[in-house]
Order: structure tokens, then sequence, then C-alpha cells
């Protein structure tokens, strides 16, 4: 078989599909600067939308540069909550639970820290071998200063892609205090069923800490329609916010009253211009933030939400099945045959955003792509490389012309020149 | 007495003192939209530098719109340390010890809770009543999960403008953990000796964490030499970082390996790209990172600091000190007579870079100024107006304009239409 004919073929199919697809045109409200370049990296750092470039030179030349500290009043110290509604709205979080703020990484330290208080005779946390490490990093460190007997339990996975409800539910008991994990987990794409996980871990009276990062603006979810509790997510992956752009954290309305911060942040104060010298936590969600927001990195994330809330997440979700589908049925085709294994569930309703292709020389494989073939995937150990599908922006050509290059470098043996050590930053 | 006479007088004076000032060029580095206002709140938000304008720019269309998650390895990554070897050098710290990361408050979490577990046999924290409320907070927080015995000492100042020594000496005794202070105080400008109380502190054994908010960028430090252990502080004041731009912490060489954060971040861990699930603590300053930084705001700060190490620390404290003895000399002539006191010190080797003025309408007054007058001040309970003087921007005009504008407002009683109820964000 002549692979250039067959990609002849599908590439027919794929501006088929790019035609008849409704939301082909927001493709052109993100800045391109290398049209040839292939992004495959939406679920690690999205594209910038223009509008975000055009918002910061407001940002810069009127509120900072002209209006300086007034725009403190104008339009800033309610951002925090008024970019956490915009989340909540595509997450199904009705107003007054979401706040965008910090990091994932401090989002997640302050929730899970108040779900420990609050569950203080319980002392295991339950998570999985597939969350992000830099999650079980910061549960790790919340279990270490709790002190003698609080423990992580990671649960693992039997094929490497899913993880078994029986193994997880066998796991939650009566000594459990918080099930953390990722929604969609972020080497395999594979997505739990949040409100199943939910409803057992409440059964046993057990917390829930959803970690959204790998599902905000991908995939839709229902976080009051479920009960869930608690909630995090990082804003630059699909929700385009930019590079580190700040995260975002739930905490269910009724819980709101209850939950502490161990952080005791001043915006975070009942009353932070009054400045009195005896903390006092404000009501409702607002008591989780902490210092002073970076505002200029806040500020480029409402044109991403933006987009996601026109083109509505449930179209999102639709063409994202689409697309995944079709990366699938072209690594059936093309990539199984040359030594890559699938690395990511079959199943529509129980996988993301992005699919990981899985071979021996992965590492080496995705620095040719990025290297010489106008492709950006991202890598991730031991032999990962990972698809990202952002629908607003990556189209069914992508993914032929992905799929294409890769077919290529391992043809040619591209990926022979790379050494196979790593560098520190993929 | 005509002060419109008085006033011509002094505005020649102050034209002298501009023309003779070596600092004067880099106003011109600086944005003005506005070229009528008098803008004396540096110290809360420093104004843009046009060069941070311009790296916005570039930051977006090259860095995010092009280069998008390539950026990473480029620049982005080592971002917190160059930025932060930067700060270190205005503030006498050899590289290595210095971080951009987070907010204030974040790293005041993470610093003191690292101090406090150094010295665990020992409960108390002493710092002032002087000290941001937003830092009382975060080491009450602390306090309170330390459990019992842990607890604040807040020392109170005698004449409303200084810490008597005697009073901050006396507090530190052999159960004190921490000495956590601001080195300038953030309402009366008060200026620590910080050489002299760290070696009292250490000479009970207690740590010494300052927050530089107020000083950096305006009064020089010499922590390395002073054997300071640790400093937290803001870049959004006379660092012009923009508004909310990450913070900056330091970390002693010799008590990095020994100090633990309470938050085990991601980009504070050992190798983070190998993704392992144990975390094990970077060596050196670095642990202290957490979750990703945020990018846009992150490179809008080093504009800020490349005009700071040209024009020089010593420099900008010598004008510092002219414009704040300016302002107190107008203070003399034109304030005290129509019912004015000074709210900060005379010695201007006990103050900072910002000088509070106090009257009974003091928040009406400032309400006017900013309303009606093109001056912008700002105001702290009780009765505090404080006027920031940022030595690369702030003319000697600047401070004849300000005082100029408060008498007119004072005379013509232009403050007596605004409501006395305040506002939450001032």
């Amino acid at each position: 078989v002549n692979p250039e004919i067959s990609f002849s073929a599908v590439s027919e199919i794929a501006r088929h599909m790019d035609a008849a697809d409704p939301l082909a045109a927001y493709r052109d409200r993100f800045f391109a600067a290398e049209p040839e370049l292939i992004y495959m990296d939406g679920n690690s750092l999205g594209r910038m939308p223009s509008a975000a470039s055009e918002k910061l030179e407001h940002v810069l030349r009127y509120e900072w540069g002209e209006r300086l500290i007034r725009s403190w009043g104008e339009e800033w110290y309610t951002l925090p909550q008024v970019l956490g509604d915009k989340i909540g709205a595509l997450l199904g979080a009705a107003p007054g639970q979401m706040l965008v703020c910090d990091s994932t990484s401090i989002n997640l330290y302050k929730l899970a820290s108040a779900a420990l208080r609050l569950n203080l005779g319980r002392r295991k946390i339950v998570t999985d071998r597939f969350n992000f490490p830099s999650d079980v990093y910061i549960l790790q460190g919340i279990a270490s200063q709790m002190g003698v007997g609080h423990r992580i339990e990671l649960i693992d996975s039997r094929d490497g892609i899913h993880i078994e409800m029986d193994d997880l539910l066998g796991a939650i008991d009566e000594d459990t205090a918080l099930v953390g994990l990722s929604h969609t987990v972020f080497k395999s794409g594979f997505l739990y069923d949040m409100e199943y996980v939910t409803r057992q871990a409440h059964r046993k009276g057990a917390f829930v800490l959803w970690d959204l990062s790998h599902s905000a603006g991908a995939v839709p979810a229902a976080l009051d329609d479920w009960n869930v509790d608690f909630a995090v997510g990082c804003t630059y992956k699909y929700l385009n916010g930019g590079p580190g752009s700040p995260a975002f954290l739930y905490v269910r309305t009724d819980l709101q009253q209850q939950a502490e911060s161990p952080i005791w942040g001043w915006f975070g104060e009942d009353s932070p211009f009054a400045f009195g010298l005896d903390y006092k936590p404000a009501p409702g969600v607002r008591r989780f933030l902490t210092g002073t927001p970076p505002i200029l990195s806040m500020q480029a994330l409402g044109s991403g939400l933006d987009l996601l809330e026109e083109a509505g997440i449930q179209e999102i979700r639709r063409k994202s099945i689409q697309l995944t589908q079709f990366m699938i049925d072209l690594f059936d085709a093309f990539l199984a045959p040359i030594g890559f294994e699938l690395g990511s569930p079959r199943e529509a309703s129980r996988r993301g955003s992005h699919i990981s292709i899985r071979h021996p020389q992965g590492y080496r494989i995705n620095r040719a792509l990025i290297d010489e073939m106008q492709v950006v995937p991202d890598f991730r150990e031991p032999d990962n490389i990972r698809f990202g599908f952002a629908p607003l922006y990556t189209s069914f050509f992508d993914v032929v012309e992905a799929v294409r290059r890769t077919v290529l470098v391992v043809r040619e043996e591209r990926y022979s020149k790379y050494p196979p050590d790593r560098s520190p930053v993929t």
C-alpha cells in the first residue's frame, strides 16, 4: 500500500468534514503566526484568541497606563468572581461558587486542606496513579503536615489506560476523608464518571475534589447537579487563557460557611479595605481568595471564555468526540501497523479531548515532529506522544496532517538523529 | 499671606531641583496618558514603563502567539529565578536566593510556615500593629493551624509613627520563633533598622522574616550582609511590575536545605518533568516554587527592573530622601497651618519613600483630590492621606502641585460635598 495515496483519500474526507463543521469559523478568531504549523498541544497551552491580544493592549494603555490605581475600583477588584462565574457556566455551577485566583496547585492546597479539616476523624486521601504528579505532591504535602496516620492511597490502572471502578470504590472506606481525582487524566485521557464517583464517595462519607484542568473548555460537567463538593482547574489549556493564567476553584454553596482556607488572605477577608487586624473570613466563596491577583494574566483570560460561551460547550464536546474518533480511525489505519499502541480509551464517553499514542521511540519521534515536521504534540513519560484536540481551532485536516507527518518520521527514521536523553522542559 | 505667591516661589525652586536632578530623564521612560495628572500613588501601583508595553506585545504575538508551548523551554521556565536574581541585586542578595512567584501573601505563608517548623520548640510570632493587615492575617492563620500555644504578639506604637526599639526587643524572648515585620511600614512610612533588629532577634534564637513591599525599588537593603533569614515583597509598587505582578521571596543560602515549604508544588520539585509520584524538593531556593507562574504578569515585570538597575538603587534612595524632605518642608509651610498633622518620621534614616498626612476630613479630602484635582494619593484608615514618591518619575514640581491642590481643596472646602462613608476599594 502506498501511504501517500491513502492520505490523499483521508485528506479529502477531512476537507469535507471541515466544510460541514459548524465551529469551523472559530479558527479565524485565534492568532496564527505560522499557517503551516499543526498545533496539537492545546491541552497544554491553548492558542491565543485575537481578542486577547486586543484586550491586553487596552489593559496596558488604559487600565494600567492611564487609570492606574483607580482601575481597582473600576474593574479589577471583582475579576476573580466575574471570571469565576463565567467558567462556572461552562461546568454547570451557578454563580457564587467559582473563583479565578492563584495556580491550580495553590487552589488544590486550599481546598484539600479545607476538606480534611471538615472530616477530621478520617485520615485517608484516595487518588490514582493517573493524577497529575503536581496534584499528588500537594496531597502528599498536606498529609505530611496533618501528621500521624494521614496517608494517600494511589489506585493503579490495570491496562495503563482506564481506572477500574471496582479498584477505586474498594479503596473508599470509612477512614477516607477525601477522594481527589482528575476528571480527565493527563496521560491516557481517561474520563471519570464524575457523577457516579461523587455519589459513591458521599455514600462512604468522603468529600470529593475534582481537578478539571483537562476537561474545562472541552468536556462539560454539571457540578451543581452532581453535588460535587470541591473542584479546581487550570485555565491555560482548553480555556485559552494564556501561559500560566490563573486557575479556578469551586466550593459548593452549602459548604462555604464551614470550609476554612489554611491561607488567610486579605482578598478573602470580610472587609479588606477596613484594614482591621483580626482576620474574619468573607462570607461565601470569596474567603478562598488570597493575595493580589495578577491582573494582566487575569484580563487575557476573559477573551477565551467569551469564545467558549459563544460556541456552546455541548457543541464543543460534540466536535471533540468527532476529532478524537477520527484520530483513532487514522491510528488504526496508519499508526498501529508501524509499531504504535493506542494509549487512550476507545469509548467516546470515557475519554477527554486528547489522544495518547505510545511507541518505544516516542520521545525521539516527538522531538522530530517538533523540530522538523512543523507538528507540535507533547511527550509524557515513558513513551506517550499526546495529541490534543481543541474544537475551536483544530481542524479535521490538522488531524490527517499530524498523522501523516508522524508516519513520515517513522518511515524515514528521522527520529534516529535525536539523543534518547530527556531535556528538562518538553 | 497669599498662598499663591508662596506657591509660585516654591514652584520656582522645584523647577531648579528638577533641572539639576540626574534621574529626571527617567520620567520619559514611563507611559503618561494624562500629562496633567499628579500621580502620588506609585507606592501602591507603579506607573507603566513604556518598555513593558512593548515587551508585552512581543510576549503576546511571538512567545504565546507564535512559539506557543515551545516558549517554556526557550525563556519562560527560568523566569522565576532570572527575575528573582535581578531583584536580589537591588536588595543585596547574591544570586540563587530569590524567586519571583505567587503573591506576597502566599510567599509569606510558605516562608513563615517553614520558619516555624525550623523552630518548633517556640510558639510566639512577634510583629507590630503597623504591619500590613494582610501579613498579620497570614500569620494568624498559621498560628491557628500550628495549634495550642502558638500566638502572635502585636507591638504597638507610642506616637502613631514610630515603633520604639525597647518595645520590640522586649517582646522577643526565648519562646519567640519568628520576628515578622515590614521594613517600611505601610501607613506612617516608618523604616526599621533591619540590620539591628535582625541581629537582636538572632541573639534570642528567633528567625526574622522581612516584608520589603514598601522598600523594594526605593530603599536599599543588604540582605546577605545583614544575615537576614527570610524576606518577601511585592513587585507592583516601586518595582513598577504592573497590577498584581507576582511577588518575590528570599531564603538565605544556608537555610535552604533545611527549610520546607508547606505547599509541595511541582515547579519546586527536583525533576518536575520526570513526572514521578514521590515528591522530592529541589535543592536550593527553587523548592519554594509552587504551580505554573502567570507568564504575562511575570514578563511585564522585567522592564521595570531594568530601569531600576540602570538608574542605580543608591541614586534612587538619594532622590527619594530629597523628595520626602521637600514634602515635609512644604507640609510645614502650607499644610500644618490648615489643620494637617504629619504622620511620618522626620528623620530621613527612619522613613521610606512615602509621607502620610493626617486630617479629620482625610477621607473626603482624598476623594476630592482624585475626583476634582487630578491628584492621586491614597487613603488609609482612619485619617491618613498617603503621598508616594517614586524617584524614577516623581518630580519636585509634582510635589509642589500635590500640596498646592491639597491646600485648595481645604481652603475651598471642596471635600464637603463627599459623603463620609467609605467605598470598599480606595
